[in-house]
């Protein structure tokens, strides 16, 4: 069996054309945040990840599978490619590349970050994972630690010196975060002893570095029940000894789970203070934990959105170098068998199949890099009112930032299967270990029906809708754009027809909620955020398609690939948004209804 | 991490309902054929590989998959388990079951035989695929070997003191099977020195039997290209010495592939005739090979079908078993976090992907048990007219029957994992297993692609248009009987309607090929292969509510059950029929027309 090339990973010209054409990001250096940067230190940036994800990730990641780490004595060890992945990262300063300069940072647009985070993530996903959970335990205790919290740990973190956890999930409770039991008890110092179980915790024990850190959530002593009494701690792996040096924190790992996918990254169960000696340290207010851990869960929700784009452009790309390579059958008018077989893109279902995985993965890595965006702007936009309608709408991508990728991402993954036929199911060929990698990716941070009702239930309806009414514009000026560039005007007026569709269904939809009826408001909130976000991923291809034609310089055939793949969506996926709005409109009961027993 | 209780695999009321209420299996008995059955019989058949399958297959289902076997010194060692599974289903008479009583069978129905095998598959498929190629390498030689090799082989085959194996695929030629180059040269004494290299052979090596059959395609001296050159061979792995006793017979094994699922059954390169000494007996005709092949190869891609539909079924019963159990979260109007969590089930999108899964599940094996009731008939039926009839139906579904299991199981079987929440993605939970088993439906036995060009241009337009104008009578059948049954009558509309379009469209389409515009005809049968699909388990479910409706002693639930899923596929896919069937009749031409280097 043939090892294949080097995949390319992702495309640097469609990268370049996402980043600069598309989502324009040098005109975020107009913004005084980021006035030390240019397209040049951009472009340093990103050569820098596609680098680093092409020489270390990439040679690493079916060697990373094969050998998951194990649990012995208590002990986790990562396999050695795992440590030179995080090393190298931290050397580059990935670690706090979009954080500010004051805190050792770079300063790097998170626009910027994410399109060159997501080489490393094609490269070796699982490798990948430490470094954003180390990043964003730091940027939680940088955002709300003490000035004691931050000397010992945020800059340990941000350089690589320690790695950070987020532990939140515990067995019984799962998603529903307000159950969790862990408990904190004042210590009458200061410290908390923390005393409870968590599972599925990622990075939460090995031997990369001595120290974790783990952003624990816990209930302290006597707080109320629900969200209201959960705060934020901050529990160290090994905690400062009175006499210098450090002890153990009474930080257990019980167990290592077996995974599909990512397995390189050990997902453990940890069991906190069973000696009664575990200290932790308050992180901002009692009772905001949740609030807080939500600057966590958000940027891991549209990590996992980037993550999960890219993987699904790997699987794309290895597709298309066998398709191109592999020879079989003929065409459809030979009638002679003496003829040379054809290289299979030559077979229109095989190049249904790779347009369709270019429609998702160009289509999700677009619009994860347009929700990043939407996070420079919302903290870094010099007008207040800027800041507002990117916030909200930063607040509304977000769960379809996550879950598009996750859900059609892994469709693609499988097409990418598919095209290499009976090989794609063999581990001869990386496409299967991209797909069990995506599998996580619907179901790690929030699944996609958790997804589902925050866009329903929360983000269509936030500020009086007129976080949708933004939406709505900016849709309406990708369409007038598309106009203007010479594209189609059936394509533009379909991207809006569909957007009015959107705003008209959440109005009633909303209407029944405030009507004291939530079930028949969200009983279709798994059809409403693919309805959702097919428009949002049509609204990128038509941001796509309109760069493509305006741009400068680029070849006839990418540019011929771009429109190709808009027209797909706009032709094949985007009829779909009035057949699913119809039943949420008509809240189709047939599940809605169904007893348990009539499963 | 919890145990999982034991699977039920299938519900055994579901089997029954489908197998009597809705195909009517004991009106076979009044055909000759099958004079010798009855109620009774079907029934302990059924009954004996329920508990085969609950008590030898599924019990060893994640052990078989954690030990795949190894090539050691040219031998492959079968995991115990896999031995055991094999000749427990030798002894039962499973391996000759619908095979005539003159071969030793028990002239079973395959319908009733279907039913019972998707038992074992939706215990253990790696376990029951050996079963299955052992039973058709029989048939082969029960249909056209000489008697000297059924005396030799056939016999030992369907008692399972051999096994057999579908040797086709050859590593550069994959689905073009006109493309192989093994080569069979006469002997002069009758028999043939093969040579050449076959791959993807599963079950080609083991311990299990001393004796494994090969049926080999490969070309005689001198024959023309293409299929027209291709013959069948029978090449044992031992064969007959002169002195008594067997002597290898130079088939060696070269490799074993690594594989995502189907983990326990080997699938194996080899290698005829290395030393020029490998013996092979022709059957059937020289030339006809393909021609014959057919034969096992259709049986097979039933098969799949068959195991896919029950991989997703199992799957499916998981996550009901699991969404019942496990409690998180709390109902939507709860604004009390005292209240206690609920279990899952309650969630409106749980119900969701469980009613997806059942509606996928349950359809799809009710499809696969048309199609073989269908072939029964197209053998057994005592006019001649409806053998034809049968036969353009077999025809017309078996591309149907073997990729919707297989593409929308795998969804299903996705969903399972999705339902069981961050445990879906851990082998501590068996979802994730009978997904990575799934995957390989879509690819062995012919990809989908090929499903879909066989379907649109083969059987869609067999017979001058009579093999479609027989199914699309069928489905007004089933349309009327729901109707009479007091189905609602928009559901009963619908379908017709979906099923005229279909015509209409075929029609259409088949006369761009008979124009020689093949290329305008296939470009979307993908999307046609879907439609199609689509509207025969729209077929499937108005026959199974028409039939709950009907059927005296069912539970209310259980009709309840059925009549939701049929509402649910009615009104959520039979509408997507319009959309797909637009693509098709506009040859839509964005991927139709891309140049490889635009991708």
């Amino acid at each position: 069996m043939a090892t294949p090339d080097p995949n390319p990973l992702l495309v640097d010209r469609d990268v370049d054309f996402l980043l600069h054409d598309v989502h324009r990001a040098t005109e975020l250096c107009a913004l005084p945040h980021f006035a030390a940067h240019d397209r040049e230190t951009f472009d340093l940036a990103v050569g820098s990840l596609r680098r680093i994800a092409r020489e270390v990730f990439f040679p690493s990641f079916r060697a990373t599978d094969l050998a998951p780490p194990q649990l012995r004595d208590g002990a986790v060890e990562l396999h050695p490619a795992m440590k030179r992945m995080f090393a190298v990262l931290a050397e580059a300063g990935v670690l706090a590349a979009t954080r500010p300069e004051s805190v050792g940072g770079q300063q790097l647009p998170t626009l910027v970050a994410t399109a060159a985070n997501a080489y490393v993530c094609a490269g070796n996903a699982a490798g990948a994972g430490l470094a954003m959970l180390t990043t964003e335990a730091a940027h939680l205790l940088e955002s709300f630690g003490s000035n004691a919290l931050k000397a010992r740990w945020m800059t340990a973190l941000y350089e690589g010196r320690a790695t950070g956890t987020m532990a939140l999930t515990e067995p019984h409770a799962g998603s529903s975060l307000g159950d969790i039991t862990t408990i904190a008890s004042p210590a009458g110092d200061g410290t908390w002893r923390v005393r409870g179980a968590k599972i599925f915790i990622s990075g939460g024990e090995h031997d990369l570095t001595d120290d974790i850190v783990h952003m624990v959530l816990a209930r302290t002593d006597g707080a109320p029940a629900g969200a209201r009494g959960v705060s934020l701690f901050c529990v160290p792996k090994r905690r400062d000894a009175d006499g210098g040096g450090t002890v153990p924190n009474d930080v257990t790992c019980t167990g290592v789970l077996h995974k599909i996918g990512w397995r390189a990254l050990p997902s453990v169960a940890l069991s906190f203070g069973d000696r009664g000696d575990c200290h932790g340290w308050l992180v901002g207010d009692e009772g905001r934990g949740l609030a807080q851990m939500f600057q966590m869960m958000n940027a891991a929700r549209v990590g996992v959105g980037a993550s999960a784009a890219a993987t699904a452009y790997a699987g794309y790309r290895e597709a298309v170098r066998y398709a191109v390579d592999r020879t079989q059958g003929r065409g459809l008018r030979s009638r002679d068998a003496k003829d040379p077989q054809v290289p299979i893109v030559a077979h229109a279902d095989v190049r249904r199949m790779l347009l369709r995985q270019k429609a998702i993965a160009e289509g999700a890595l677009s619009l994860v890099l347009a929700t990043a965006r939407l996070a420079d702007l919302s903290e870094h936009a010099v007008d207040a009112t800027e800041r507002t309608r990117a916030r909200w709408l930063l607040d509304l991508l977000t769960p379809v930032a996550k879950s598009f990728p996750a859900e059609r991402g892994f469709e693609a993954n499988t097409l990418a299967v598919q095209v290499h036929g009976g090989y794609g199911y063999t581990s001869e060929y990386l496409p299967e270990l991209w797909l069990r990698d995506q599998k996580l990716n619907s179901l790690h941070e929030g699944t996609t029906g958790i997804q589902g009702l925050d866009l329903l239930g929360r983000k269509a309806v936030a500020a009086n809708g007129e976080a949708l009414q933004a939406w709505r514009s900016v849709i309406a000026e990708a369409a007038a754009d598309g106009r203007s560039a010479g594209l189609p005007s059936a394509w533009c007026d379909a991207l809006d027809e569909a957007a009015d569709e959107v705003v008209a269904l959440t109005f009633e939809l909303a209407s029944r909620g405030l009507a004291g009826d939530p079930e028949a408001m969200l009983a279709h909130s798994a059809d409403y955020l693919e309805l959702f976000s097919t428009v949002c991923v049509a609204w990128q291809w038509v941001l796509q398609a309109a760069a493509a034609k305006r741009a400068q310089g680029l070849d006839e055939a990418f540019v011929d690939g771009k429109l190709r793949a808009a027209q797909y969506w706009l032709r094949t996926e985007l009829p779909r948004v009035k057949a699913l709005a119809a039943l949420c409109r008509d809240a189709e009961d047939s599940y809605v209804g169904m007893h348990p027993g009539s499963f």
